[in-house]
């Protein structure tokens, strides 16, 4: 692991670190906040999954989660949506697939299959490079993300419900093999059988039996997105019918930007830490 | 004026917006943070000027002003730093002179003089936009700025003492006509004779006679730029001498960037609330 940057911000210190990853077989980035509490030993930890086109950097730059991480000492973990660099299989003009749109998945057709492997990234690598190289308290977690990411920490957190204690998303693909800017991808990462796909998918995963106690979701309702790609009644539906508590915000006027997570990151932190402490 | 974008956060409006500029010849882009106050009447302005290389956008993103803003019912106006464009002289290759260095000067020296006029534009022509075009109350302003910007805040606030009800800066330049970064611009806008500088340094306007009541600095200690180009105690020595009230905050490791202003971006807000209600 190396490290890229630190600076102390809000009493912690925000770091970028890379390391060689043997999951995504490239040089994978990360962005960790450790708040000032780590200094007198291991604080409970926060994944964030941000959504398609984002690195690392976006939510480190315009989330607006340390203020409210260093009141609270929580370790934000910020890490990367795909494996990256020039030998990675990539469609360059399409958004919704490859370098920024890796769906948390592991991918199982050629060529992406080799690569394209963030759901073991994301659940094995990082958290033992994390637990073996930061003062983290790895017996308590908690996981959310954004979008594409918001759906990554759904799933996550529904095939690993005995690891996270608490699981919130904004604005969240509820469904992704019905959605348009989802489906495609996949059908590249895991082939053409719709029966692969429901294992990375929130609302098949639940009707497939897995579970996980209760759910936070914020969304706006001047998301351009929300209609086609986000549908959070289908989430809702799911939960219902599975006993899930899930409690859902619809925020009036608010858009599918940083400018909407900024808003209810204070919210979430806060709902979060209760659950972690 | 135009619209480029508008987006509901932390129950306000941030918009960015852009005009043909008189002062600068030239298009120029602002963003304005609304807050919800404003729906009820007219709001305090509180002007943040960013520093070398950035533009209105690197505060809005980075800079965290946003839900403090709201909570205290300021509108927060973050121009850009210099004229822009395809016919604005400028050294491509020098960061700290030309677009994104205006150093909020009114240049005389050609090629400059027809663009380079920030200081007429900061102080006349967007606040009258201001004013027509949004819920402001312009009897109640103040002014704060990073670097370059907050040491255009200090010489405003010293030439505007009736305008400005407070004003504070983030790591300002303190005297720039000595300093190695800001003394070769400052001849090229200006001209070689020293004489015609000294009306846009902060230092030596307060040796000239101009007072205001009282400023507020943070200054990091692991800032990079703090023994060559900052240098905040020929601003104390100049504040002592003056009989000016300077509250000058040296901040233990932190750096120049935004995550020293967005650390320290509450207190400035709140400190400036108090003497704007």
């Amino acid at each position: 692991m190396k490290t890229v940057s630190t600076a102390k911000v809000h009493g912690g210190v925000q770091g970028v670190y890379t390391h060689a990853s043997e999951s995504c077989a490239c040089d994978m980035t990360f962005a960790v906040f450790t708040p000032p509490q780590a200094e007198n030993g291991p604080v409970p930890v926060l994944w964030y999954l941000s959504g398609l086109t984002c690195t690392h950097a976006n939510v480190m730059d315009k989330g607006e989660y340390r203020r409210m991480a260093a009141e609270l000492g929580l370790m934000i973990i910020c890490p990367d949506t795909s494996p990256r660099g020039e030998t990675i299989p990539d469609e360059k003009d399409n958004w919704q697939f490859g370098s920024g749109a890796g769906f948390y998945v592991d991918a199982t057709q050629a060529p992406y299959a080799q690569n394209y492997r963030m759901y073991s990234y994301i659940t094995q690598e990082l958290p033992e490079l994390i637990g073996a190289n930061f003062p983290a308290d790895m017996s308590r977690q908690a996981i959310f993300g954004h979008s594409m990411g918001g759906h990554g920490a759904l799933t996550i957190a529904l095939k690993n419900p005995e690891r996270f204690r608490s699981c919130s998303a904004f604005a969240p693909i509820a469904q992704p093999s019905t959605a348009g800017w989802s489906q495609p991808a996949l059908e590249k990462y895991l082939g053409p059988d719709e029966k692969d796909w429901r294992a990375y998918d929130a609302t098949l995963l639940i009707r497939d039996g897995h579970r996980f106690p209760e759910f936070l979701v914020d969304q706006g309702t001047a998301d351009g997105f929300l209609d086609e790609g986000l549908r959070p009644w289908l989430l809702e539906e799911a939960c219902r019918e599975a006993g899930i508590s899930l409690t859902l915000h619809m925020r009036d006027g608010y858009d599918h930007s940083y400018n909407f997570i900024s808003t209810f990151m204070d919210d979430h932190l806060k709902w979060h830490a209760k659950r972690l402490k």
